[in-house]
């Protein structure tokens, strides 16, 4: 057991009530350790959650390495969330005691801005909340994410997660699953369409699964030929090797829509240059640096589009989980205790991972209960 | 007046009866000079056209220094043709002789793909035939534009010059036009939208009279200051110096579109960051050398994108007339004698041109009665 470092213990607001232990890293440089932090006592609209299982985002990895800058140290990562409901305030309506629910990326919006108004509090025009890396209006202090205890989160801000759905599995689709979900719903992917996935990793799995739950005829693009089993088996009808120019260029010209999911540049003409006329390549991985600029002819010739995409909005993340139970899909998983999280960032950055690690919290439980 | 260098005069295959006198470039670093060539002799389905007036792209130039590669040299530049019907072949049903008429970018397609089917033959999967550097169906010939006395293309491509509307001022439409105007279409510009145009040049004048008609608050980019007056005056509601991070700034996230004319490299962010959620920047300028790399976290945060349109349709060409001719509107051009290419292409590289040099065919008529 990691000692608990006293000097990364920030001092507590007095609103903040609830003791709370997680894990932090205390700058870009430092591995996450032990953290004590407090949470908000619930108000009368939240929700407070014992977190059962926590997803490890690329994100997570970005932010705590500091690699897209803006990182408040200490920072808690996790937002991938699943737990039970273990307290409520006195005008939630939607959720009880007991309930199995998620949280995401975001714990909070403006909720009057036209983007809110709309149901893309991910866009939200004042900014949304961050599950962690945010400021908590209720107390001006950092949020902190799921590689902890338990959370405290405004009902609005809460998911269901389905009966019967594996509450581990569940946990990625909480980012991976409407990182991918939302952007094929967005372009309206579907039956008698070709979609692309770039890169077979913790998004991209989701994106194949899902798309081709959605109808659509999906092809993998992947650097590594020992995925193509896999590809196949999570949904793809075909798989290519993207440093196969062969292969690429007998897709030339025949996507309606590529999901892009790889979040360190490469060279984006390969990929615009196999849409259709009309067709999106969306962006959903933001590499630490920039992409090859893509060339213009490639954007000109067949009226394609370059696009980005941020997670989903709130009704539209409940409909990917209801979706997701409907058609039987989670994340494919590596369960590990959280004092592993050094060792899997470590795995994650070289993509060794098949495709999602999942923090199991019990071993938090355990670790504080021994410390006590 | 030049001498006609016997050494450019390339030998005509039988097919080809129609003599005809032009101007051409021999090489990438040679000065447009005259050329004498054969137009073939007007099929059933053919039209021939007298050129009265063929107006000055930024492409002629590209093509014509070889800096997109792939020019075809001796090239006869020129697609912004208006002219005048001398012969219909048999089956010619749409026209006559004495029609006013037009010839832009395209002189043929396929007309069985998706894309002819559509009407969208600028995209046709076989290629389109473009009306100078490309390859003529009918005689395998490389296809010479408009600086030249006559032109023979099949009646699907030309387009009909609305009654009334100025024949100079009406050739830059058939590029110029159509490449601001489908665009604007294809995004659904319309009144309550704001829509910025990048660059006051061929194109962006074009963008700024048609956005303004469409009924769009319209904000036009420059960076010359010096061009405020003529951008309000074309119909701009606002000027924007893009080099003033201020006044940019101010209009953070609040472009429903915007169409980038500019066909030199220059940074794109700063205009994706201009545009509000779901917005699109569409490229209609393709530079020689690539634009900085575009921040996808730009494209990602409000879910915006990156697109790129080639000219218009037919059809949609022939609607872009008929709109111009309902709003009055042609482009504002400077006429010059054909003699003046070479310097009229040295003023448009330097952007010394208010909004589009066209050339006047009479004076390549007088000159080969005076070589006669």
């Amino acid at each position: 057991m990691l000692p608990r470092p006293a000097e990364i213990i920030i001092p507590s607001p007095e609103n903040l009530v609830i003791k709370t232990a997680g894990y932090a890293a205390a700058s870009g440089t430092t591995p996450l350790a032990p953290f004590s932090f407090d949470r908000r006592d619930p108000g009368a609209y939240d929700v407070q959650i014992e977190i059962l299982f926590c997803g490890v985002c690329h994100s997570d990895l970005h932010t705590a390495r500091a690699e897209w800058g803006g990182t408040m140290f200490p920072i808690v990562p996790g937002h991938e969330i699943v737990g039970r409901v273990v307290r409520v305030g006195d005008h939630v309506g939607t959720f009880r005691e007991g309930d199995l629910v998620g949280v995401g990326c975001m714990v909070d919006s403006c909720q009057s801005c036209s983007a809110c108004a709309e149901g893309e509090e991910q866009y939200c025009e004042k900014g949304m909340v961050g599950t962690y890396n945010g400021i908590e209006k209720e107390t001006g202090s950092p949020t902190r994410g799921g590689y902890s205890e338990r959370i405290v989160v405004n009902e609005k801000f809460v998911l269901r997660i389905p009966d019967g759905m594996d509450p581990a599995g569940a946990a990625p689709l909480l980012c991976a699953g409407i990182t991918t979900y939302s952007p094929l719903r967005h372009w309206k992917v579907g039956p008698g369409q070709k979609v692309g996935v770039v890169g077979l990793g913790g998004l991209g799995h989701m994106g194949v699964k899902l798309a081709h739950a959605m109808g659509a005829h999906v092809v993998l693009f992947t650097t590594s030929p020992d995925k193509r089993d896999d590809a196949l088996r999570l949904g793809a009808d075909e798989v290519v090797v993207s440093k196969d120019e062969e292969a690429m260029a007998a897709h030339a010209g025949t996507f309606h829509f590529i999901l892009n999911t790889v979040a360190a540049a490469h060279n984006l003409d390969a990929f615009l240059t196999l849409l259709r006329r009309d067709g999106t390549m969306t962006l959903v991985g933001a590499p630490a640096h920039p992409h090859p600029s893509p060339g213009v002819f490639n954007l000109i010739m067949q009226r394609r589009s370059l696009a980005g995409s941020l997670i989903g909005g709130i009704a539209e993340t409940q409909e990917m989980l209801d979706f997701c139970a409907a058609h039987g899909i989670v994340s494919d998983i590596e369960i590990i205790p959280i004092q592993q999280i050094n060792e899997a960032y470590d795995r994650m950055e070289k993509g060794d991972v098949r495709y999602r690690f999942v923090i199991d919290l019990a071993s938090l439980k355990r670790e504080v209960a021994a410390a006590a």
